[in-house]
């Protein structure tokens, strides 16, 4: 069984290399650059790759939705395996991909595309063999963990971190995905796919943005005895789930609170083992280059497992109540405030326990009326 | 393919549960006392398992060495394969184990024995398809990290807090092996056999005992910054091994040290994957019994790996220079002194650099002279 990798950026290349040095032949690249160093294995036509019988795996790491899409639909359809790297493309086409390899026979893999060089999915998926689980959350994207990171310990500016984390090449030049939620928004929709076997979209994933967080806010929360991480949630309640994105006010003693950089920090919650806990790199060429290529010497050697029967379980954010921290220059009052502080004219909140999607809504109100407020989820244990 | 446990203790009854609820049928339990919700299942003779062809996995949760190494070497020359939780076991017979099986062509599995719940060993293993293990290291004891917990958020003695772990069935009547350091040197010895394909022997692995350490310790190593956890380390150094077991101050910030109770987390240093760590439940009867079954579904399920070629490479602890922590009322003094201090006729002292031999027998010296003193290794970063 031969390889062929889609994209010869930094995992595609990462995966390549170590691909290739733990003996496993990679037979073609697909890049529309040069790669003189690939000699006669690059190509840029996938048509090179689609009708090649010795290719059985096919591993995708172009990012983005097209051409990747198109890609890996044909390389289903032509029973070729397929790993990949690209959360946008398995969040999006989640169902499809994973019925268009059931119906082909083949295996689908994305073990890279939700925590980078950590084996979460993975693991995620061989716990559910003989355990139910019940909560997966944790620090999934490692640009805003640098932020507040940075942020906390040199006490600097959340647009000073940011222009930094770009120009070390953690952030992009449009850091939205990142500081607003949605690469964590997908990336926890497919754990939470996987950890309750259903299809959860982007778009259910309720979200809070990270972008106004300030060294002040920072500063409060300690005295607190909390740390703000931005967090992500997929958590079952009897017949719904709740699935979310909150910067969050963490126990300093957590684990959690101890994830420095730019790493990651994902749990389960089975009911046979508890919390189990990976931590470790995001991103990364080699990391991730490697999470890939494990997912294709797992099939390769005829080790993956792949099944697929999901069940319907709606996602509904109403489910699940929890306390929030709120710091915003406008009024906030009523039955939602548990306690409230005001130095100048800045009030800090603790709000009763309230649902993720009535604060989902509270939150619009609030920033509508302060563009600058800075809303967060408030653990308590 | 039908399973046969020995053993209806703790884990052996855990594994059982899980088994069955997962939908895998346990047909037989070996044990000697009476388990009427057995039924027929339940024997006392194991001939009656090695002589049932439809029995083809062996999970042995008897634990110590006899009569479990005398089942499981019966189970792996009856070509049956076998699944055991048992460290000092495995850790003993080690090669002869994973010799057997793969002179039989079966396959032998221990994600259990070190790490409980957590699937250490298995991501371990996992991970060298495509990586060179640098390091691993970690807190894998979960009675010692209770106790340091313990003694530090609650500020009791080191004695009260192990009577209570006793007494929470934590810690053994006998509590040496894990306070001395044992029942560490013997997962370590597992843990880098695997991840250097060699063997390590429990008697290769250098020991500082835990039971010396006072409130005071804890309290002046929080003043530089430190907190003690109990470490085990297999470190690769060029062609040889350093695998030794110290309590260490390690930094207040670190991952490490926001373990709490009786958790562990063992981490592995690729050189494409950086650090990983895996954070949960060390024992316990649905943890660990989650684990021996995971074993026990991956060889029925045909995703089990199991190759032995064994390399080798020796254990030399004179390799790894590390500083070191001590604290005793006997003089130390000379170059081994990078900085002392005396409160009364107590000597903190922080050492230069030394190997971990030399102060293994350093340590012997200076507890002859101060029966009381407390050792312990000291991590710069």
């Amino acid at each position: 069984m031969k390889t062929a990798i889609l994209g010869f950026g930094i995992v595609g290349s990462g995966a390549y290399e170590v691909l290739e040095k733990a003996g496993y032949e990679v037979k073609k690249v697909l890049d529309i650059k040069p790669h003189p160093e690939l000699g006669d294995k690059l190509t840029s036509n996938f048509d090179d790759i689609l009708n090649d019988k010795e290719i059985s795996v096919v591993a995708e790491a172009i990012g983005g939705l097209e051409p990747a899409h198109t890609f890996v639909v044909k390389a289903l359809r032509a029973k070729k395996n397929v790993v990949s790297s690209n959360k946008h493309l398995i969040c999006t086409y989640y169902d499809e991909l994973l019925s268009l390899a059931k119906d082909n026979n083949v295996k689908i893999l994305f073990t890279a595309s939700a925590g980078g060089g950590i084996p979460w999915l993975f693991n995620l998926k061989r716990s559910l063999c003989a355990d139910d689980i019940i909560e997966v959350s944790g620090i999934i994207n490692g640009t805003t963990n640098y932020i507040l990171d940075a942020m906390e310990t040199s006490h600097r500016l959340f647009n000073d971190v940011l222009e930094e984390a770009k120009s070390l090449g953690f952030a992009e030049a449009n850091p939205s995905a990142d500081i607003d939620g949605l690469d964590l928004a997908r990336k926890i929709a497919i754990s939470s796919s996987i950890a309750f076997n259903t299809v959860v979209k982007e778009n259910q994933v309720s979200t809070l943005p990270l972008r106004n967080i300030t060294l002040d806010d920072i500063d409060y929360c300690k005295t607190l005895g909390k740390k703000v991480k931005y967090m992500s949630y997929g958590i079952k309640n009897d017949n719904t789930l709740s699935v979310f994105v909150e910067p969050t006010l963490i126990d300093c003693n957590s684990i959690e609170a101890s994830v420095s950089t730019n790493n990651n920090m994902v749990s389960l919650y089975g009911k046979n083992v508890g919390k189990l806990s990976f931590y470790g790199q995001g991103a990364g060429k080699y990391p991730t280059g490697h999470s890939l290529a494990c997912d294709v010497i797992d099939i390769i050697t005829g080790k993956a497992s792949f099944e697929y029967n999901p069940k319907e379980l709606s996602v509904d954010n109403n489910n699940l109540k929890r306390k929030y921290f709120i710091r915003t220059t406008s009024d906030v009052s009523g039955e939602i405030v548990f306690k409230k502080e005001q130095v100048d004219n800045v009030r800090y909140i603790i709000t009763n326990y309230v649902s993720v999607s009535s604060m989902n809504r509270f939150a619009k109100e609030i920033l509508l009326a302060d563009e600058f407020a800075f809303i967060a989820g408030f653990e308590e244990k």
